[in-house]
């Protein structure tokens, strides 16, 4: 039987990937550097016999046989989740991915030498190769899923999601962000003018902070028999579903930003937790995607954790714990967790002007793909966009701009806008939440997050990858995704 | 060409090996217990892939024409090597192979269970099956490898040892032995008279217990660029080469017994870290076997670190570090880590009473093996046995007898020679080592190991599995195996 010969290919590539996760997680947390070439060396192998099972012929005849074979309906959503991962696995020539491979980890290694110099010129060689390679995995991918070039690069970050709806929902927010965020800078103004921002002294020792983590942690749902926390240089939430490591750094003179970002893969970490055990091996019960796991980790952090109510409950475990000042108040840490302030760089951005940062990425690689926008050019498409969304200019500033992220130069286009359609998505989910729990945010403000992780559990974790992204967001919320709901909780947020 | 064949194949086995590796070190280190039904999974998955992949028929046909191929030197070896290990993986029947696994694992559970309820009767009929397993596997193996049975299974531990050569060293270390521990016994008595036994006064704390475990380490020459120290419950050596995984455990009311682990567990490191980087993908560039191993560790425990130079350098250190009594003298230490204690268990036997632990089960696994001895007759075999060598009744003490080691158990015999014949092979190593550095002992009262690493490093290191034991011995030391030469170790340590 087929559906059987698939079945134990899967274990095999879950025992696989299962390894390489763990090996990628202990390359970051534990592994002393010169372990490093063998380590690199084991895991390209492995990921390359990784490839050759997954994309062998004969699984292609597998997957016909087991299409014709009397399954249940699980089995059949498995066998069509995997033909979707074998159709997008094979439909590059391995002569291609060799090239690929090549040109991306050789524009990683430039970008790396070249931002922190502000290099533009050296590295500007090395990017046209990988645009002129990622035009053409566009067109090859497109040809064979039927799809427009860009949208067959969005397909493998987040399946079943068309630029033709995610322009629809950008043009709108971005439309709203152009005035709202004077507004909120103005609102901001006149908070601080009544209030002023105090200083959160630290040091704070480190054994203190993570033990606050790992309390937040505990409480907003986290299994620690399934998974624990990490220290290492960039944040991460990595590991498999029945082990999950998350990671996060600490630094002595501030506490928040090592805290909110536990918080933020806490939510990824929950998502992975909760995915569903039967036919585990599968793709059909991963995780959809990253637009859905990037709202999973922005549900806990925007939604929830930035939320008065959390303070409520956090602030005096926070003051215990740490030994803040015992007259600091809610509104106090509200003020520094709701801070606005446009900047150069993406990954520094506050909630309110990220997705100007991504609406800018989105458009320009829009444009690079479809051959609208030459590589040389980018760097004046930058300068005016950020000119315009933020009001900043990056001109001759190529470190604060478009060689900022690595994503590029590792070959990652149609990526970004997964961390903005995260965000709308997560503001969307909360507003169903509060329709199907009314008391959910006074649920919040007592540390109680069971109700509400069910919710979550029931209509986005247990759904995995059985649904597209749109339709389990219309299925957990009752419509398409809509602006409107990241627009009003933006409002709500910040404009009092 | 067949050699490049074998070399991919060999690069792909040392990758899964590498994730295997990890895998274990994590699993004791790291991972929750939630995760170990996943991880056992996976293991086992990519055990059986490698086993799959190390054991087809086409490797038969590439090793057959490599041979017959123009290689160098390093590649016969490599290819012959890699022969040994094709042999030994395929003169068992997967069939046979599978029947073991599942009895092995099945009668270590019920070892675990039974062995602290002291339960002999409920275990024997498992341990019994296990006992036929081993017989069929080692009459296998023989049938194959031309050696009588119970050498085909000392094989699979101790490349080319022979039980002859092992019942000469072995029959000769007995007689010394049983004369020798009283005497040592009345020494020591003489000497505690004349000095009394100082306690060492803990708590220790265990951040400072660790700064001097990786002092030691790093002084005795662990390269900690590829190589850490963390925690396990059971302390291990374990890793890559190019990034080995020490392990120690720590109690806070004595220091010594996780220091001298951690200076043993250091001597196996030492071995993985200077093997040879050419080739290193190939079996004939692995550590040579149990015995050699621990011969390694042995020498860095017994034939260093627990001689009165090393406490020269290293009390000053322990002292400031740990901040022992100013007033304690290299004799006091010496007096700990020399003390002779006839006991029921081996895993915590001294030096000179732990050879009759091992000759007592080498010679009862022999007799098993050999159909003269039944499993139902162990415990009167044993505490026959035990009374003759160490003056102790084990009658009806399962626990502390039979059933103490989990090595037969888990189907593991031909194994345990290997800690007596590495204890042996130290002796004759260091006695090479002083000849050819007499002022060894001196540079190590000076915290100095250079030259002494650098014959290890020449002699045995980086020799690998380029030759056999026996023949590694020859080349190091001048002559094969020989027990005077720990014979007149215990007498210079122990009659003072």
């Amino acid at each position: 039987m087929s559906f059987s010969q698939l079945d134990q290919l899967c274990r095999r590539l879950e025992a696989m990937d299962h390894a390489q996760a763990m090996l990628g997680v202990d390359e970051a947390v534990n592994m002393p550097e010169g372990g490093g070439e063998k380590r690199a060396e084991a895991m390209a192998i492995i990921a390359s016999m990784s490839h050759e099972m997954a994309s062998a012929p004969r699984v292609a005849e597998w997957i016909a046989k087991a299409e014709a074979e009397d399954l249940d309906q699980d089995q059949k959503v498995a066998v069509a989740a995997f033909k979707r991962a074998y159709i997008n696995l094979t439909c590059l020539t391995s002569d291609f991915v060799a090239r690929q491979v090549n040109a991306r980890l050789r524009c990683e290694q430039l970008w790396r030498a070249l931002r922190p110099a502000n290099d533009w010129a050296e590295f500007l060689p090395s990017f046209e190769n990988i645009v002129a390679l990622a035009r053409e995995e566009a067109s090859r991918r497109a040809a064979v899923l039927g799809l427009s070039p860009y949208d067959a690069l969005v397909e493998q970050y987040d399946p079943g999601s068309r630029s033709a709806d995610i322009s629809r929902v950008f043009g709108h927010l971005k439309a709203f962000l152009k005035g709202f965020i004077p507004e909120a800078l103005d609102a901001q103004a006149r908070r601080r003018a009544a209030r002023p921002l105090r200083p959160l002294a630290g040091p704070f020792a480190i054994d203190r902070q993570k033990a606050l983590g790992l309390e937040l942690m505990k409480t907003v749902g986290f299994d620690f028999h399934h998974g624990r926390l990490d220290v290492s240089h960039h944040p991460f939430c990595g590991g498999v579903p029945s082990d999950v490591r998350m990671t996060t750094r600490y630094r002595e003179d501030e506490f928040l930003s090592s805290l909110m970002g536990i918080l933020h893969e806490t939510g990824h970490g929950l998502y992975e937790q909760n995915l569903p055990h039967d036919l585990a091996h599968w793709p059909s019960t991963r995780a959809r995607g990253m637009a859905m796991h990037e709202s999973q980790s922005l549900f806990q952090e925007m939604q929830l954790s930035r939320r008065a109510e959390f303070w409520q409950f956090a602030l005096p475990r926070a003051r215990a714990i740490l030994g803040l000042e015992p007259d600091l108040e809610t509104a106090d840490m509200l003020a520094h967790v709701h801070r606005v302030q446009p900047g150069f760089i993406r990954v520094d951005a506050d909630e309110a002007t990220y997705p100007l940062h991504v609406i800018l990425r989105y458009e320009l690689e829009q444009d690079l793909i479809a051959g609208k926008l030459e590589a040389r050019d980018v760097p004046d498409a930058w300068d005016a966009k950020m000119r315009d969304y933020l009001g900043l200019s990056t001109a001759g500033n190529y470190r604060d701009g478009p060689m900022q992220d690595v994503h590029w130069p590792s070959g990652a286009f149609g990526y970004f806008p997964s961390y903005t359609l995260g965000a709308m998505m997560a503001a969307q989910q909360w507003a169903a939440v509060e329709r199907h729990i009314p008391d959910a945010a006074e649920q919040i403000a007592r540390g109680e997050f069971a109700a509400i992780n069910a919710w979550r559990k029931q209509h986005i974790w247990s759904q995995a990858s059985r649904l597209s992204t749109p339709e389990i967001m219309i299925q957990a919320t009752g419509e398409p995704l809509n602006a409107r709901h990241f627009e009003e909780h933006l409002k709500r947020r910040y404009l009092i």
